[in-house]
């Protein structure tokens, strides 16, 4: 899948071994085959008899025609003693023996890897059972063929993955024998599995395949790492059968395992549970208003000498059907998948899409979301693949896989309890704790007061609102709201950096520079009601952080002309504010800002404070904007800091106001706040601004509102995630202090990078890496599609990257590990350098 | 609490019979007391051993202080063989005479209700048991005084409140002795009993009084009625105890049970668990992270001839440690709920509120939501109450308490499955099953494409700039982008209608008419683009249908000067196209028009169809709308729809279209959309409006988007709330045909209250009911507190209303039941006879 960049190994022979290293350890993806129906087989207790299911299809496919069945155990306790895959093997066996069917069966019963407790006990050895604590290959294997008459041959594969001695849960059979099982190892010998027994079935009609994955215990019974099972197989999302609980208290155990599952996002295709007369049945239908078919089991035989051939035949017909019901949901899924993308291409209007451009075969099926990958559909390799989700979906993202889960927990108790409740003039538990949240983190030092909305662009309009409102008393420009008059009428505009971006609403826009997005063709309202400056800007070059003056400013200082930091800390120091510089920028600022008296006034200062996003990834001088900030406060004017890009440790701070060292009177917050699981935004302010909205009338409160204002589900998901990105406990990236994260980017790499040809400028900070390829003409800016090849050969390699022009980015979540950074670098390395090789 | 208007029985007593049977059937607020610390005992699975939870705590409380514990069995089946209420009343009985305490024991134990069967059993009777199928009180009732030594007196009250004979599911039970027993009625005599027990205790400490209520079989078992009892009981959301497994295979179920529980928004305050040896009790705690204390009892003897003295006594101290954490959970929340109002007053800065107006002691704590009821806190009572939310919460409810648990289960699997991914270029299940739903039901007939935001307002800035487009495509007024000239540059501005509101972003605010909303104190920035018509309207009063015209109209018309008509069903009658009205319509709008040339041009209509909401809740005319809906389309002006509010049944149709009988050809959707859960919203576009972003460049493509563009959750919740609203299966109000909600308000009622004298105008549509009140000067108009004291009075009798100024509205769930909203009425009704009088 990825080629190692040669070209690195011979140039930078030094880094050689460094580089060696991370690409050994960079894991094969975790694909999952769909060319075949695969299901995982969950018990809604221990003892439901999901052997029995798995024995009853396996002998209801191969015993009636030509198929081939593959059981698969990944997690044994109790061997040998209990083995699952040697009763299906013995079962099916038995069963061809009984019913003589004219097919000829060949089955299999294979054990592959067993802890020295387990394989002393087979082999009898009396080895002591403390030589080893790890798992080690068994190759127990057994195998029968049982010729039929007819012609057709069906085969069964059964494999036990690994088997512990011990009959009790894995963590602890684990723990005791072997030491634990990391989830990843289980996961990718599983997927061995399936490539070994599935690679070879391709002139098999679909229909004539079917493997199934036993679990062991319940659906939350801990798996040998001690993550629950059903976190541990959730990397997949294998279709579900749930076996049901027929006893006293059945029907609670069941819709309680099915909750299990559907809170991790399993589908779950039908439930078969065994008769015990209660008929258990009944509610369960209720329950699932008839969408996922409940199967009925005959009582089983309680006498442990009974071999059960009566009773698998007088459970044919249940098993027939319920092979029908898996392979007909098989089909249907998989046409869905199919047909998934033509209907998207007919039906949706993407956002910032030209959708003549979107090629043919172009669209990304998303199957599921697993912490930073999505799970993404190949239907010509028919597989399920994960891709690093490297843009973080519009840099909303944070979770990783356990995060995730908790925020579906939350999610549902969220909604259980609150769905969504009007919020002015009432209070919730959420939305305090989410405003207490806010004002303790990202406000802290400045913030009194939390005003909730929809999205970014939202915030920003309140904010504006808010700016102009506490401007307007502060200069004495309040018209009087009883005559209504409007004699005191005038212009506000916003003090704004060009490249600056603030989102789409028309108020948000009227904030930004002229630019692609304002145009007539975009919005015929846009007028620019700002005054935007050029500001300076700082990169990183061949290895070398830059400082980029403006024309305007460097017509002023003239002396100055090529200013390099020597690391990226530099740039920051707050000792830069007695350098000559920042008089330079501050008496630049003095003059414009003398200018606007009488008629116009510069009602607000508006800032994405230290990198520009949307804008093309450019780092904006913190000494330049601190500046900006203290000039407009000698004048009061309200600063407004733009920080739903940057906020919430984007980049690697919880508030940009811990690296630019001042606070703005105004923020607004937003994607990153959820965890990006959900649409809320938060604009922050002091009480001085709160004050200025304070009146007899309630035509002076401030009337901007959304439907959902504060709506429990983005709350509770925002003080979730808030927590748990601070908290060193649940978050490895934060450092002892508690107010970074630690470097993901290895900054080798990283200067490796921008050492590149290809490469204009890097950035990187926090959970951010960017990179303006060089281009010139058509290639530059935001319509360019120059990236395009690159970002698709980057796909191949299981990265999902988007691109602003001819700038792109790698974007991590704030728990994300360094090794997964840099495994991202690594191949991005490659790729730049088969792309300027191309150019 | 609801005071019986008196006034109506005298004046209109031929109604009195009809108000006197619906006043019967008004149910009682179901009340929780807080006075004293309540907790719900569940299992996470059938013989857990809840009961000897109860009896362990209740022994641990009356034995040791002089303290009342109140036991509570809702549901026991298999009596009167097994009672465990009476287990508890005998184990502390004798443990009492074991530990010999200083303290005066009084204990009592009593069966409330049971079955025939039950009854026949303890009486031993021959009686036939199938003799009638009810629940008949029994009034078995025991007690015993212990006398100690001291002189403290401790009181044990255990109590049964239904019994059958069968030890079975208690819905069989139920439907086999009883027939099924409603959930309302288990809950009113649940609440009778806290009252009769909590009433007389005020003399005691908080923590002298502990009730414990415990539940039967696991979590998910079926009541009486046949609901899990998990949602039986949720309407008073008592926090919960969970008993969990200690067996092999318990650690899942515990985990699951949980989830169950904190999917319906219950808090688990803490774990308890029986010993096997297992050590269950480490992955649950690594599962809670802490969060949820779990505590270990020892073995339970298995021998049943054990009497359990010793084993309780070797729990003493678990038991003890559990009442502690009971006792502190109960303070911290009670901690809690008494400082978050005054914590909201400090912190949130609400929108739409005059911080100074609100009152002391005017916030309301909404503890949780329950289908159409807020549950809110009372401090002065120290109960929770339930609020009937008619203000549907900024008009977004829709769900009853059954799709709520749905939804809850919905928004756990949309999070676990996806958390939120992103959308342009890419397709996922939610994204695409909504866009065909919205195009299939509310788009049918004329939407192609479905365009993805977050609220309203953004719905609406996405609307007008693809109608703009549009337009400029259609009249050649699209400058060239290569040359990146303005020399065509003109302007745009919509036709709207005054009173009309569409958001509060500036774009939107920019389409609406000059307002309270859009003065230079609010929004600097508004400038008001539109051409802004005063429409015609309809409403009610003094029971009839009125038509109101506006003077630019009527001065044309001359001749006509009072339209009444028979019935709402003639207002939107198609067939007043015909009528000499149609023809005075056409030519107004049509000679406005005309005006219309050159520079300044009209690229769009908007409208709210049918009704202006935030504008006062007025009707406008139908035929007026779609004179001008067809006087736009012949100019090639495109029509646009705003229906966020209108949509999805809020009128008692799924689109509004159904009402006006003409289509846009951009509609905006929000609100209802998800049901009322979380925020998204839909701009659905035809084709041709779609093509006319189609070029070789991006820069023509639509470029608004917003960071959680179609997020799964939201897709998933509009999804299933589509389908939901619309499928008789699930919303008792379809209509046989499909296409329109059952009348909800009672007409009878709905004339009689146009007539008070205190009502201007009514109008009832759909799920909404809202009346103008008489007013005159100040009063009047949205900065009005004119109705305040009516809603304050209003709140009494369990109804949550907002006004709009002197404007108030009832609004209903599309699911609501017709019983529910005349009870609203009817209360109305006596609150506005009570203001009318004191005017």
């Amino acid at each position: 899948m990825f080629r190692f960049p040669s070209l690195v190994l011979s140039h930078h022979s030094r880094r050689r071994h460094f580089l060696l290293k991370l690409f050994s350890t960079t894991p094969q993806p975790l694909e999952l085959p769909l060319s075949h129906p695969i299901y995982l087989i969950w018990g809604s207790n221990t003892a439901v008899g999901k052997t029995l299911v798995s024995a009853g299809l396996a002998a209801s496919s191969v015993l009636s025609s030509p198929t081939k069945f593959i059981y698969l155990k990944p997690v044994q306790t109790g061997f040998p003693f209990d083995s699952d895959s040697r009763f299906v093997f013995n079962k099916v066996d038995q069963l061809f023996l009984r019913r003589k069917p004219s097919i000829t069966l060949c089955a299999s019963d294979h054990v592959l890897y067993a802890s020295a407790p387990a394989a002393n006990a087979v082999f009898k050895s009396g080895e002591s059972e403390n030589c080893k604590l790890d798992m080690s290959e068994l190759g127990l294997y057994e195998e029968k063929k049982l010729v039929g008459e007819g012609t057709g041959t069906s085969e069964l594969i059964c494999k036990t993955i690994y088997a512990w001695k011990e009959a009790v849960s894995p963590h602890l059979a684990a723990e005791r024998e072997s030491g634990s099982v990391r989830d990843t190892v289980v996961l990718e010998t599983l997927q061995r599995c399936f490539r070994n027994a599935l690679g070879v079935t391709e002139d098999k009609e679909r229909s004539q395949v079917l493997c199934v994955v036993e679990t062991a215990g319940g659906v939350a019974s801990p798996g040998p790492s001690g993550s629950l099972q059903c976190d541990l197989y959730r990397p997949f999302r294998i279709p579900a059968i749930l076996v049901g609980d027929g006893r006293l208290g059945g029907v609670s155990g069941t819709i309680s395992a099915y909750e299990s599952l559907t809170l991790r996002g399993y589908d779950v295709v039908a439930i078969v549970l065994e008769d015990h007369g209660l008929l258990n049945e009944f509610p369960l239908m209720s329950y699932l208003r008839n969408k996922v078919p409940v199967l009925v089991l005959p009582p089983v035989p309680k006498d442990p000498s009974n071999d059960l051939m009566e009773w698998f035949e007088d459970s044919h017909d249940v098993f027939s059907n319920l092979k029908e019901i898996l392979l007909f949901a098989y089909s249907e899924r998989s046409k869905k998948l199919h047909d998934m993308p033509r209907k998207a291409q007919d039906i949706f209007w993407w956002p910032f899409t030209q959708h003549k451009l979107v090629p043919e075969g172009g669209i990304t099926l998303i199957d599921s979301r697993c912490g930073e990958n999505f799970a993404v559909f190949k239907s010509q390799k028919e597989v399920i693949t994960p891709l690093f989700d490297a843009c973080a979906s519009w840099w909303t993202q944070g979770p990783n896989a356990t995060l995730q889960t908790e925020l579906a927990r939350e999610m549902g108790y969220a909604a259980g309890r609150f769905g969504h409740v009007m919020f002015p003039e009432n209070v919730y538990e959420p939305a305090i704790n989410c405003a207490e949240l806010l004002l303790e983190g990202v406000g802290k030092g400045w913030a009194s007061r939390a005003y909730f909305s929809d999205n970014g662009s939202t915030a920003i309009e309140i904010a504006l609102k808010m700016a102009f409102r506490k401007f307007s008393v502060d200069h004495g420009l309040i018209p009087d709201i009883h005559k209504d008059k409007t004699t005191e009428r005038c212009e506000l505009m916003v003090l704004a950096l060009k490249g600056s971006y603030h989102g789409d609403t028309l108020g948000a826009m009227e904030a930004q520079a002229p630019s692609s997005y304002t145009g007539f063709l975009q919005q015929p309202w846009y007028t620019g009601r700002g005054l935007f400056l050029d500001p300076p800007t700082v990169f990183m070059s061949k290895s070398k952080w830059n400082l980029s003056l403006t024309e305007g400013l460097l017509s002023e200082i003239l002396k100055v002309d090529n200013i390099t930091f020597a690391s990226r800390d530099e740039i920051f120091h707050k000792g830069r504010d007695k350098s000559e510089l920042a008089t330079v920028y501050s008496s630049y600022i003095s003059d414009l800002l003398s200018g606007y008296t009488g008629f116009t006034h510069v009602g607000a200062l508006i800032l994405e404070p230290v990198i520009q996003a949307s804008g093309g990834m450019h780092m904006v001088d913190p000494l330049f904007q601190r500046v900006l900030v203290n000039e407009c406060r000698s004048r009061k004017i309200p600063v407004i800091f733009d920080e739903v890009f940057t906020g919430f440790w984007r980049l690697g701070v919880e508030t940009v106001v811990e690296l630019i060292h001042c606070v703005p009177d105004i923020a607004c917050f937003g994607k990153l706040m959820t965890g990006g699981i959900i649409p809320l935004a938060a604009t922050l302010a002091t009480n001085a601004v709160f004050d200025s909205f304070i009146g007899d009338s309630k035509l002076k409160a401030l009337l901007h509102g959304h439907s959902y204002s504060a709506h429990a589900m983005g709350c509770m998901a925002a003080a979730k995630s808030i927590q748990w990105f601070k908290d060193p406990c649940s978050n490895p990236n934060i450092t002892a202090e508690g107010r970074l994260l630690r470097e993901l980017w290895d900054d080798k790499l990283v200067h490796q990078i921008s050492s590149l040809p290809a490469v204009q400028r890097v950035i990187t900070l926090g959970t951010l890496f960017a990179l303006e390829l060089e281009a010139e003409g058509n290639n530059a800016g935001y319509g360019s599609l120059y990236a395009r090849t690159l970002l698709q050969n980057l796909r191949e390699d299981g990265i999902f990257m988007r691109p602003l022009g001819n700038v792109i980015y790698l974007m991590s979540g704030p728990c994300t590990s360094p090794e997964i950074c840099s495994q991202l670098l690594i191949k991005l390395y490659g790729r730049l350098e088969e792309f300027s090789g191309s150019k």
